[in-house]
């Protein structure tokens, strides 16, 4: 046995040091079922142990990865087997709500949909939705600065956090945990914690802002036959839904053409538009509300904004609506798929989808290039099927990415860096940024110990 | 002359270079009329002239202070003899407004103002307001995370920051201009800039979100028996305006009757309620907004949640009403005042303003303490006003803010530090945090050119 590990259970105990054949039988991640790798996975109870667990692993030089619900798209939890593992998964408990603040306080580990539910339980909402919810920790929506589908209305994941509790690389405890909206007292350490991944420090413990609980909901699916429509229909929305718009999720015809395929979805409107956009609002007057959404569809549909729209009639039914948009495994089984996370102007986009279509058609000519996501907040997701099995990840990367470096876009809006895509950074970040990124690492981590090599190359 | 103001001068012109009795004919900030102090004043008109600047000043160890518009609070920009100010002032273009992206591109010199109306004039809206709008500056609002009264709806300046460009102590020019909502391609840099007031690089260009400008405002002046009502009013507005409740701020009884007293503001209903609130909500559709914001009205007439209402008629009217709690000066005139700017969370509020009365009046006993502001955020102002000449700040200082070390609040809501609460920190911030916040300004500015000794001692 090794040095650090006889140490970290002298210092934990076998109850919180998983080691040997015990490791192996957990998945590699929810993507990845092959056993995981590592020397540890350790399992800490406490931010105590936290601590103790990094100050050991400083001590020996060990590294450390921290795993939250493993939900994660880059590689960034995945441990290799020199690498030690710190999971949160049994720090999750909601510690408290307060409900005239409009805060919940909650450990690490709590899942996404548990501290939703618990916030509902109160008539709040957490505004955070994505669709990995029941497995999503909140400690790694904070080291992703998670998005979804709600940031149009209520900011991502940095929007929600007020204060937090953090291990530092040596297990030093830094916290952090604001209650108030506003705090200008010196810098907003919180801000090193959040998106940056796991490099800075393991977030032990958040407080997080709640929403009132909207009480109405109206949503809608609509086509339009051109680019320049769907921004107008956004800004219109934006502009006579004042604030209440909550969703604007667009999909290019051929994820409307993928999604509604025999095998998936039944098609809820004809298949051939070349735009669909799948909206919703939320409010807090259910009558009032459904009236002035239904005026704005059909002024949109009489002025030719919109050519089709289909209004669900019930919760069923807008739940079903939905599935075309946040269930596409049909059109991904078994067929070789890349997916990407990339952001982008707005106005960037038609030219930037075309120019994408065309490296990937000049590499694989039956290729299949699945275009949507959350527009508003200027964020694309591509499926990219090559349609062949010998396709290489890096050449559909760099077609995909090459055209953002003249756009001013970034390869990852929402998803993170991880060791997936770590080296694209430099197509979206100059040269001094990624400087600065590596003089922050080095001034809290400087042994380079925590979540190495994820985001940038060591130093 | 001294080597550096040589050097500058050789670097930059004369033109750029203020120095001699030119400094001195400057005033020192928006609230002191007295000359200027410093070793120079430079007026650069370029990203590319701030960084000379820098590295000029780098050279020869020589302290920066950097000049927004001078309306900030808390001393930060108040340079010595010995120290050179750079000023943003000649930096004052928008470049660009996208309409389609909803954002804004300036120069850090522009003022709030030029920015909210450069936006309106595209019916947009910056959503950052506050009083000192027409001379305070976007570079200034990102240095000290500004907040002021839309927070509630909008966040603070942070949460407006798309992307940034800023110069850092050695003259590194960090461009980090982000338009897109999302974007998690490593470390957010910007946020190293945002409210650490000057001490990590000086902010030359800003990307900001724009919203879109609301068509309907209604607003109204209420009375309120207790606290309670108060957070029962705000819950419940908060929920049934659902997203458009942009102002809900709170006078305690002492600030109505102050603001109300002959020499000041005609009062629009009977001085001795308790609590006064002024809310305002703004949405997109004017007469079901205003429907509906009046049934919110009596209904909480009826139920006797509010003793009293006034509803402005006209923007008039609006205007006037919003004068009680924007317009002091009358009663700050002539009386020597302490001024505060803390938070806590809004549940502790009445016990720290028992608490903090009780201190002021044990060691003044004619004074009064006047008690305002953004409540809903976790944020009262105070004015202290003892009511002899002699009481000193620090003796002050003390009884506003020890009530708030066992609240976990804070004694800068959205001040900041600056050199003013620098000694008060402590009390809010932990010593490991306060050595974080070093261990930043040692990374970036080594040393310790910056804004030094704003926010914390040095290292």
């Amino acid at each position: 046995m090794s040095d650090v590990l006889q140490a970290l259970i002298d210092a934990l105990g076998e109850e919180v040091v998983m080691h040997g054949a015990a490791v192996a039988e957990r998945a590699t991640s929810y993507w990845d079922a092959a056993p995981t790798q590592a020397l540890a996975v350790l399992r800490p109870r406490t931010t105590a142990e936290v601590s103790t667990a990094l100050a050991v692993c400083h001590r020996f030089d060990q590294p450390v990865v921290t795993q939250g619900g493993l939900t994660g798209c880059v590689q960034g939890a995945v441990a290799s087997q020199r690498e030690v593992i710190l999971s949160l998964e049994r720090m999750n408990a909601i510690e408290g709500i307060d409900m005239i603040g409009g805060t919940a306080t909650v450990q690490a580990g709590v899942t996404l949909q548990a501290l939703q539910e618990a916030a509902r339980a109160q008539d709040l909402l957490f505004a955070l939705d994505l669709g990995a919810r029941g497995s999503c920790t909140i400690g790694g929506n904070v080291a992703t600065n998670a998005g979804g589908i709600n940031v149009l209305r209520y900011g991502m994941m940095r929007s929600l956090v007020l204060g937090l509790e953090a291990v530092l690389a040596d297990g030093t405890v830094l916290s952090s945990m604001n209650q108030m909206l506003k705090n200008n007292a010196g810098y907003d350490l919180k801000q090193l914690m959040i998106g940056t991944e796991g490099t800075l420090g393991i977030v032990t413990r958040v407080v997080v802002r709640l929403h009132p609980l909207p009480t109405s909901c109206n949503a809608a699916l609509v086509a339009l036959e051109s680019f320049d429509q769907v921004t107008t229909l956004l800004s219109r929305l934006q502009r006579d839904l004042a604030g209440t718009l909550s969703a604007f999720e667009v999909m290019w015809n051929e994820y409307y053409q993928a999604a509604t395929e025999p095998e998936g979805h039944r098609p809820p409107m004809e298949r051939d538009y070349p735009f669909y956009v799948m909206l919703q609002a939320e409010g807090a007057d259910a009558a009032a509300d459904r009236v002035r959404f239904e005026i704005l569809l059909e002024d949109a549909f009489e002025t030719g904004l919109i050519l089709d729209a289909v209004v669900p009639q019930s919760e069923t039914e807008r739940r079903a609506l939905w599935e075309l948009r946040e269930n596409f495994e049909a059109m991904l089984a078994g067929r070789k798929t890349f997916l990407y996370d990339v952001s982008l102007p707005i106005r960037e986009m038609p030219g930037y989808v075309a120019e994408t279509r065309a490296n990937i058609a000049a590499e694989w000519p039956e290729a299949r290039c699945i275009v949507f996501g959350h527009m508003a907040d200027g964020n694309l997701h591509l499926f990219v099927q090559p349609g062949t099995d010998d396709a290489e990840h890096a050449v559909c990367d760099e077609a995909v990415y090459a055209p953002l470096r003249s756009r001013h876009g970034s390869v990852s809006a929402e998803h993170g860096i991880g060791a997936e895509k770590r080296a694209w950074l430099g197509y979206c970040r100059s040269e001094g940024e990624i400087g600065v990124m590596r003089l922050l690492k080095r001034a809290l981590d400087p042994k380079q110990l925590l979540n190495p090599g994820r985001i940038f190359d060591p130093a």
